[in-house]
């Protein structure tokens, strides 16, 4: 491994500094920012100062004091730039599983004479799970879904995305292999068909540049604490199209979203801005660490942070190549790094017994069920030097069979 | 003021010491823990804990280690004693209107001949939002609300409740009168014509016993951020009582509700436990705060901390006699100190200035539309003397007219 090569590339890297922003466990190669990000130093302190000055010393006072009531829209604010929206369309409330049970439940509604919601057999299986719960709900003559393979969908989207398609839910990028679908052209076949499209931006959001409104998306939600760093179980994000907010109606209409939460009416009346789709109270302080995270994003170009996201995965397979054991990893992300997300997976028979020796070695990566190890690379903190180091220390475990070792075998609650 | 006499009455306090666990700012009375509970210092190092040691230095790691997976469970099992549930019926999870949609939508589904909701017209409006929201979302042949005068279903249930009833959705304690309602009763009308019902424990746990179990509630939800101190937006928790988890069907079928998340199987399976009531990633820096927080309770008893709670409330009302001003301030709480919860509310044409005043003066109280002013007890940390200083600090604003000062009548964005 030639390091003086990485470490020349790390010094001519635009982005370099961003990586004191944030706390790196020592001696660590994190490679799983597409689970959970790590801290920033900001972050560490903002929840300092949630803790001890607002909620220990202000008390109730800090809703008006400190902002707390728009905490939801001003992180909403910061997060819209990052995916390509105009102001007003982004707020941060809830997870994913309710934010998309709020857009595809509001979608369905507006789609009244359709019933079909189409989306991928290998979308994260949430995603799925609520369609399912939306279709057990409505009943099946209201909202079905119907799942289709990535590829093919791809191919040939007018096999099944037609007139009968109410909405189409979609995942940038996937979970497993780290697939990217192209959904600009995905939203243009859709819209053609007057179907309307729910964008899940899960493992984009942060990894690249998002243009949702460029791509005309109708719908999208979003992670906060994975590539946004916004901490374990962060609160999500959801976008919905300026062009819809008139028109809606949420089902989950807590008494944040409603037009003056404060007045305490007896009747639900929305309010006709992206604050409909709050619903209860949020966490302050879950709230406050995403907001602070969201400040290493200042003035990062996103092409150029996507730019860094490839060489970074480009690299890796690189380095890996230069070993004997790289064949017995079947990289089943694509090839084409323009047709991937920040990760790369590899299926491997001991792919989880591999990610358990890797992580002992301080190499941190995650294994995905049945058999796949995956690698996230995130360009705010992840250098050059540390794919290099990465691959050597996976070289060593490989080489030396050290994951062979039974205390690698036994399966966690979550792996 | 005779503060040797309420000096004598901390003393004697069996909870006097549970105080010492709070953090409480400086020269203030708080009397607001019915709307945002104080910190417990264990909370605070929690939180720090979760911050620096978990998630910076262990990341990912630490949904196992840390058993980050298991904290909704873990938070719902020390949360049962204190609402009177039996194990494996309570979990932390969502707001309190999130899971609102989740046990209504589940307890229509069970009344399938039936579509009457009915609820109080003075419920916290998000409980009849929630409704509202699943009523348009199903139509009204499925489900439609009724609300009803709290004092007339008290008198007369059997005019409201009846065959057309499919579920009851009763808050125990009135956030704006702090009226109690008798619920093992109207639990027992209830059932006896078949309805289900939904119970929200906002302003009851962690303020007084609370008997889920021995009542036969079916459904419950409540509040973290009240009396439980769990901080500012905590995550709420829900009750499925154990007859019904093995029939339920809720539609916010997230991936943390399946039988094996993390086998990432495409096709929901709910857990046959409570754990089907969760749904998206659960905020670990919210949830751990709450678990930190639920700690204060060990070793309390709960009907020791109702005596202490009607007896500070007492109090305050034999306080406020002594004074002229006190003529000003009608009591909207009822006078029977057992048809109570933990707070007082005054009905007074300068209750929002005098509020205002009261905080200004370090006397956390907090206002309500359209004119009321309301004071919380919370036995853990308010002391006898704490009542004696407020009531002299009330009587110095009337006495001074000094609520009528301009700064006093700008209205903020939460009031």
């Amino acid at each position: 491994m030639d390091f003086t090569v990485l470490a020349e590339r790390d010094n001519a890297d635009p982005l370099a500094a961003k990586r004191d922003l944030f706390r790196i466990p020592a001696d660590t190669i994190y490679l799983d920012g597409n689970s959970l990000g790590l801290m920033t130093h900001a972050t560490a302190e903002r929840v300092q100062d949630v803790v001890q000055r607002q909620w220990a010393d202000d008390g109730i006072k800090s809703w008006n004091l400190h902002d707390w009531v728009n905490l939801p829209s001003l992180v909403g604010e910061k997060l819209a730039p990052i995916i390509g929206a105009a102001p007003g369309q982004v707020i941060c409330c809830d997870s994913i599983s309710v934010n998309l049970f709020k857009v595809l439940s509001a979608a369905v509604k507006l789609q009244e004479d359709r019933t079909q919601i189409v989306s991928t057999q290998d979308n994260f299986p949430t995603d799925l799970y609520m369609v399912q719960g939306l279709s057990q709900l409505l009943g099946a003559q209201r909202c079905e879904l119907t799942t289709v393979d990535e590829l093919e969908l791809v191919e040939q989207p007018s096999r099944f995305i037609n007139q009968q398609t109410a909405v189409v839910l979609l995942t940038e990028v996937n979970f497993r292999t780290g697939r990217r679908l192209p959904l600009q052209q995905l939203i243009e076949h859709a819209h053609a068909v007057g179907a309307l499209v729910v964008v899940d931006l899960a493992h984009s959001a942060g990894a690249m540049p998002v243009e949702l409104d460029t791509w005309r998306a109708d719908f999208a939600v979003g992670c906060t604490y994975k590539y946004l760093n916004g901490g374990p179980g962060a609160p999500a994000f959801v976008y919905v199209a300026e062009r819809h907010l008139q028109r809606l109606n949420q089902p989950l209409a807590g008494w944040f979203g409603h037009a003056q939460p404060f007045a305490f009416d007896p009747v639900y009346q929305p309010a006709d801005t992206i604050k409909q789709m709050l619903s209860g109270t949020p966490s302050v302080l879950a709230m406050s660490a995403v907001d602070a995270a969201l400040d290493a994003f200042a003035g990062v170009d996103l092409h150029q942070l996507r730019e860094k996201s490839l060489a970074l995965s480009e690299l890796f397979l690189e380095l890996l190549a230069n070993y004997d054991f790289a064949n017995a990893f079947e990289c089943i992300s694509p090839a084409e790094p323009q047709a991937r997300g920040s990760q790369l997976s590899f299926a491997h028979d001991d792919a989880y017994a591999i990610c358990q020796a890797l992580i002992e070695a301080k190499v941190i990566a995650d294994f995905r069920a049945p058999n796949y190890l995956r690698v996230g690379f995130t360009p705010l903190y992840t250098s050059y030097t540390d794919i290099g180091v990465a691959v050597e220390r996976l070289a060593t475990i490989m080489q030396e069979e050290s994951y062979r070792a039974p205390r690698f075998q036994q399966r966690h609650a979550v792996t």
